[in-house]
C-alpha cells in the first residue's frame, strides 16, 4: 500500500511568510493546499476533489489578499474540502484536523458552523445568496458594513431560490455583496451544458440589476484586478463569473475526456494509482511554484494509506433498483423516469441510455423536476422521479403534496436515505423525509432491506400501487447478516420475520438498522438468552392491523427502530397504532432511532456515535428488557 | 339587503353567437364576464376579485379566439372566478354552477382538476410553468404537438420555481409554450415595486433564451396581434408581458388611490355599497360594447343577498398575534420580522410602521425569505418568519431544516392554519404542515386556542423558549364557547381542561376544534349523560409525560382532535407517547382529524363534510364511547 503524503505546518508557514509577489506566494500556497486536499480525500476515503480543485485558487486569494475581516463561504459547499486545507494553512485551524475529514469530531463532508471559520452551513444548494443578505441585513441593522463573498457552482444555478434571491439584493443596492461563480462547466454527473445549459450567464445576472464581470478564476492577477474593480462599484451587488477547470491542477482531472459522458471526480476517492498519479502531478507543480519565491523544493510528510474496510458482500440496493427500473420500463411503455442531475448516484445511467426519449433530466431543479411529473401523469404517464432523499422530500415538499391533490399517481426515489453514508454530513443525511412527506395524502412510502426486495419493492411501485409511492433507498453498499425466507413475497402493510424470539419484538427497515438488530438479536441471546424477533416491515407509513395484532400478541417488549429521527417515523406511526387498537404493551413501546442532528464520520463512527451499531443497541435493549432477562 | 346581479345563459349566449368582429364580440363578452365574476366573489362572500378582473380580457380572448384545442391554465390560480365565468358563459361549466363559488361541490376557491375545464391544479405560486413543460413533454411522448398558454401573476414572478423552469423550456426549443404575465403592478398587498421590483422583466426572460412580447392586456387587437407574431416562432418558447391594471373595469378598483398605502380589492368581499358602485360601473361598461354590436341593453337577472352568518363575538388571533409580536419587539431590539408579501394577512402592518427598519420584506419568496432568516440569527438577532403555514411549511421545507443545523433560534409563524376558512381551497387549507416540521430538530410547535392564549404563545416563543419555535395561527375569526380558566399559564408540554368529566377525555387545540369538542361535550352531556373531558393542549409536538399520565389515570377512553390530517398530528404524537408510557387505554386511542383532501366550501359546510363539527363529534364519539354510554 503506497503512502498518502501531505505538507506539514512548517512547509505551509514558509510560504505564507514569503514576503514578495502576493501572486507568486497566494500561487505557491494554493499548489500546497491543493496536494492537502488530495491527501485529506483520499485518507477520508470520499470527498469532491473536482470542486474542490477549481475554487482553491479563488479561495487562497480571498483569505491571503481580499477578505480583511470580511466573510466568505461557499454556498455549494461541497468544495469545503479546499477551504479547510487554506484555513489549516493559515493556522485558523488546527493543523491535526488535517487527518480528520469526515471523522466524527472531525472537519464534517459539507461546512458546519462547528467548525471554526465556517461561517454557514451549506451543502443544499442555492441558499448562499440569501444566507449572504441576511449577513448583510444583520451588519447595517448594526451599523456596520459587511463584506461578504459567497462562492457559488455553475451547476448550482440550476436551482429555483439562486434567482430567488437575487432581485432584493439589487433593489437593496447590497453592494456588500460579492458572488463568484465558480463556472467549471462540470457539474455532478457532466457537463452542465448536457445538463441543462445556462445561456448567457451575464445577461442573466445583469437583467437581474447586479455587476457582473468575469475573468479566468485559475490567473490570480485577473481574479485581483477584477476583485479591484468591483470593490468601487457601491450601489449594486456583484458577480464575478469565474472561468475554472473542475479539477485544476491534476490533467487528467481538469476535464471529459473525449468519449467519456460522466465526470469521474466529482465525489469519491481515487485508487491508490489515481492518487499517485495525481500527487506527482501536484508536487512537480508545486515545486515549480516554490522555485518562483526563490524556495527550495517541498519537503512533505508521509503516512501509510489507512486500510480501506473490508467487508462481506454487500448488498448494493441502487444498481438492483437499477436494474428493476429498467425491467419495468421495458414493460410499460408509460413509465418516464426524471432526474436532478444524480444519474450516477440514482442508477439512471441504463435508463438513460437505453430509454432516452422517457428520460428527462431536469438539472437541479428539484421543484421543476416535480411538478413536470405531476403535469406527466395528469396526461396518463407514470412519471419516476429521482434524487437523493433529503433535496426530494423537502426542496420539493410542496409540488408533491400540489401533485398529491390531483390524485394522480406519481413515483417518488428518494436514495442516499438514512443515516449513512456519514460521510457528507448532515445535509445529506437524510433522517427527516418520512416524516415530511408522512401526511401527503395518497403517498405509500417503502423501502426495502436487500437487493431481493428491492426488485418486489418496485414491482409493487410501478405495477401494483393504486396510490402514489415514495421508494426509500439506501445507497451505502451494507453487507447484510440475515437472508428474506425463500417464500417472502412483499404484501401491503405487512413485513417479515427475520430472528424467532417471544421475548421482544423489534420492528424495523433497511439494510443499515436491520443489520444492526439482526446483531444485536444475536448477542442478546449469546449473552443474555433473551430472544429478541426481529421484524423487518418495509412499510413506512402504514401498517396491516391484523398483522400488526398477530405479531405483537403476547410479547410483552415491543421495540422499534428508525433509520430516520423518532419523530415522525415508523416507529412513531407502528407506536399510534399499537395505541389505536388498544394493543400497547403495558411495559411501554421503546422507540429508537436518531434523535439528535446526525454526526459526520465514518459509518461506524456514526452508528456508534448514535447508539444505533449492534452493541449500542444490545446495551438499549438490556436496559429495557431487564425484566425479561432477569426471569 | 340590495340584490345580487348576474348575466343569465341566454344572454351571454346572445352576445357569443354574434358573427361580426371578433374583437367587438369578446369584449362585450369580457365585460359581461365580469358582471358575473363580480357577482360570484360577493354571493361567496370571499374571492379575488381585482386579479379576475385584470386577466379577464386575456382569458376571454384565448377562449374564443386562440386555443382551438390547446390547453389554457392560471398558474397564480386566484383569478380563477374570472375563468369559470369565461367556462360558463361558453356552456363548458354547467350554468348553475356560477351560484356555488367557494361551496362544496361547487367551484373551488382555487383551480381543481376535479372541476370541468380546469386543466391543473394550482394555487400555490410558481409552479405553473414547469407544469406546462410536463405537458408539454407529454404530447411531445405522444409525438403530438400541444399548445399550452400559462398565465402568470407579476408577483409570482417573485418565486424561484419560475425561474428555475425557465432554461429547459428554452434548451428544448418548446415552442409550443406561451407564457402571460399578468403585469398589473399590484400583488397581494400592494404595488409589485414596493414589495420587491422586478426591474426589467424582458430582459430577464430574454436572458433565459425566452421569445419576449410586450402588449397592453386590455387591448384585444394588440393582444391578437402579439399571439399572431408568436405563433410563428418555432423555435423558442415565448412570453408575453401583458400591461394590465388589476381590477380592471371598475375605477376605483384600478389602482392604489393616492395616500393608500395597500390595495383593498385583493381578496375578499365587496360590501353592499361597493358592490352597488362597481356593478354600476360594470353594466354601464357592458351596455357600452352591447351598443357596438348592435344589441339592446343587458337583462340581468336578480337574486337576493344571501344573508351573511352573524355569530357571536369572534377571537382574533391575528390582530391578536400583531399586538403581541409588536410589544415584545418593542422591548426586544433584536428582533426583526421578515414577511413575504402577506402584511395584510399576517398582522405585519403595525410592526412595518412602527419599527419600519426592522421589517424585512421578502415579496413572495419563501425559501429566500427563510435562509436570510438564519443568517440573521447566526448573526444573534432573533428573526420572526411570517407566511402562510401551507406555503412556509412546505415551500421552505429544506430552508428551515438547514436553519435548525446552525443551532440558533429562528420564530416561524404560519397563520391561515387548519382546515378553515373552507373557501380559498386545499392548496391553503394547511392541515400538513405539523408533519412537514414535526421532525426538524430543536424545533417546538404551538397553537394557541383564543386571543388571551396567543400573547402567551407569542411570549414563549419570543421570550422564554430556548429551541426555534413554530406559531401555528388560525386566521379565520372565530367564536369560541369555552374561556380558558382565569387562572391558566402556558406551561410548556401540558395542557388546560375546558370541560370537566370522567368518561373519556379528548386532547385538541386551537379555536375550531376547541370550539366543534366543547359543544360535542355539551351534547354529550344533555343526551347521553356522558362525560367528555375537553382539553386544549397547545403543544403539537411535544407533551410533558407526568402530565399526560395524571391526564389519562383511570379514563378508559382517550380521544384526539386535529385541525391537521391524522397522519403526523399531533394525536399521533400524543398517541405514540401514550404507547412508549405504557399508557395507552385497553379501549383503545380515537384519532379524529382531516381524513383526505380538504374539501373546498363556506366553513361549516367544510367542518360538516369532514365529520368535524360539534354533530359528527358527537356521532364519532357516541359509537365509540358505547360502552361508556350505556353503563
Amino acid at each position: 500500500m503506497a503512502d498518502l503524503l501531505y505538507v506539514p505546518a512548517d512547509e505551509l508557514a514558509r510560504v505564507r511568510s514569503d514576503s514578495g509577489d502576493p501572486l507568486r506566494r497566494a500561487a505557491a500556497f494554493a499548489a500546497l493546499c491543493r496536494i492537502n486536499t488530495l491527501y485529506m480525500i483520499a485518507r477520508a476515503g470520499s470527498g469532491h476533489i473536482g470542486s474542490s480543485f477549481s475554487s482553491m485558487d479563488i479561495v487562497t486569494w480571498l483569505y491571503l489578499e481580499e477578505l480583511r475581516g470580511g466573510t466568505y463561504f461557499s454556498s455549494k459547499g461541497h468544495d469545503v474540502p479546499a477551504l479547510y486545507s487554506v484555513l489549516i494553512g493559515l493556522g485558523l485551524l488546527p493543523f491535526e484536523q488535517l487527518h480528520q475529514l469526515r471523522r466524527l469530531g472531525g472537519l464534517p463532508g459539507h461546512p458546519d458552523i462547528g467548525t471554526p471559520g465556517i461561517a454557514t452551513n451549506s451543502g443544499p444548494l442555492g441558499m448562499g445568496i440569501s444566507k449572504a443578505k441576511g449577513l448583510v441585513r444583520a451588519a447595517r441593522l448594526e451599523n456596520r458594513r459587511e463584506r461578504v463573498f459567497v462562492l457559488l457552482g455553475d451547476g448550482e444555478l440550476q436551482e429555483g431560490q439562486v434567482w430567488e434571491s437575487l432581485g432584493s439584493a439589487a433593489n437593496d443596492r447590497m453592494a456588500e455583496l460579492t458572488v463568484i461563480v465558480d463556472h467549471n462547466k462540470i457539474q455532478s454527473d457532466t457537463l452542465v451544458k448536457s445538463v441543462s445549459d445556462l445561456g448567457n450567464l451575464k445577461s442573466k445576472f445583469e437583467a437581474f440589476g447586479w455587476k457582473t464581470a468575469r475573468c479566468n478564476g485559475h490567473d490570480l492577477a485577473a481574479l485581483a484586478r477584477t476583485l479591484d474593480q468591483l470593490r468601487k462599484v457601491k450601489d449594486r451587488p456583484k458577480v464575478i463569473i469565474a472561468d475554472t477547470l473542475k479539477g485544476r491542477g491534476v490533467s487528467f482531472m481538469e476535464s471529459l475526456p473525449p468519449g467519456e459522458k460522466y465526470y469521474r471526480f466529482h465525489s469519491g476517492a481515487p485508487d491508490e494509482q489515481t492518487y499517485s498519479r495525481a500527487l506527482e502531478e501536484l508536487v512537480m507543480g508545486a515545486n515549480q511554484q516554490l522555485a518562483q519565491l526563490g524556495q527550495s523544493p517541498l519537503r512533505p510528510e508521509r503516512v501509510p494509506r489507512p486500510e480501506p474496510a473490508r467487508s462481506a458482500v454487500p448488498q448494493r440496493l441502487v444498481p438492483a433498483y437499477s436494474r428493476a427500473l429498467l425491467e419495468e420500463a421495458q414493460r410499460n411503455p408509460r413509465i418516464v423516469a426524471l432526474d436532478a442531475d444524480l444519474v450516477l448516484d440514482t442508477g439512471l445511467i441504463p435508463f438513460s441510455e437505453r430509454l432516452p426519449e422517457r428520460f428527462v433530466e431536469c438539472g437541479i431543479a428539484e421543484q421543476d423536476m416535480v411538478s413536470q411529473a405531476g403535469a406527466l401523469a395528469l396526461r396518463g404517464f407514470l412519471p419516476v422521479v429521482h434524487s437523493f432523499a433529503c433535496f426530494l422530500s423537502t426542496r420539493s415538499n410542496e409540488q408533491i403534496y400540489n401533485n398529491s391533490t390531483e390524485r394522480r399517481r406519481v413515483v417518488y426515489v428518494g436514495s442516499l436515505a438514512g443515516l449513512l453514508p456519514g460521510g457528507p454530513g448532515h445535509s445529506h443525511q437524510s433522517v427527516r423525509d418520512i416524516s415530511a412527506l408522512a401526511a401527503v395524502p395518497g403517498l405509500e412510502m417503502l423501502q426495502p432491506s436487500c437487493e431481493r426486495e428491492v426488485a418486489q419493492t418496485v414491482a409493487y411501485c410501478l405495477r401494483e400501487a393504486r396510490a402514489s409511492c415514495y421508494l426509500r433507498l439506501v445507497s451505502v453498499p451494507w453487507p447484510v447478516p440475515f437472508d428474506l425466507p425463500e417464500s417472502y413475497r412483499l404484501e401491503r402493510g405487512r413485513g417479515v420475520t427475520l430472528t424467532e424470539g417471544a421475548d421482544a419484538v423489534l420492528f424495523a427497515y433497511g439494510p443499515i438498522m436491520l443489520s444492526a438488530a439482526y446483531r444485536a438479536a444475536q448477542l442478546l441471546r449469546e449473552r443474555q438468552r433473551c430472544a429478541l424477533r426481529v421484524v423487518n416491515l418495509p412499510w413506512l407509513n402504514l401498517v396491516d392491523s391484523d398483522w400488526l395484532a398477530s405479531e405483537v400478541e403476547g410479547i410483552r417488549h415491543v421495540i422499534t427502530l428508525d433509520d430516520h429521527y423518532v419523530a415522525g417515523g415508523q416507529g412513531e406511526m407502528l407506536a399510534a397504532k399499537l395505541a389505536e387498537l388498544g394493543l400497547a404493551p403495558a411495559a411501554g413501546v421503546l422507540r429508537l432511532g436518531v434523535r439528535d442532528i446526525p454526526e459526520c464520520g465514518q459509518n461506524h463512527e456514526v452508528l456508534r456515535a448514535h447508539g444505533l451499531d449492534a452493541e449500542g443497541l444490545v446495551a438499549r435493549l438490556s436496559a429495557a428488557l431487564a425484566g425479561t432477562i432477569a426471569d
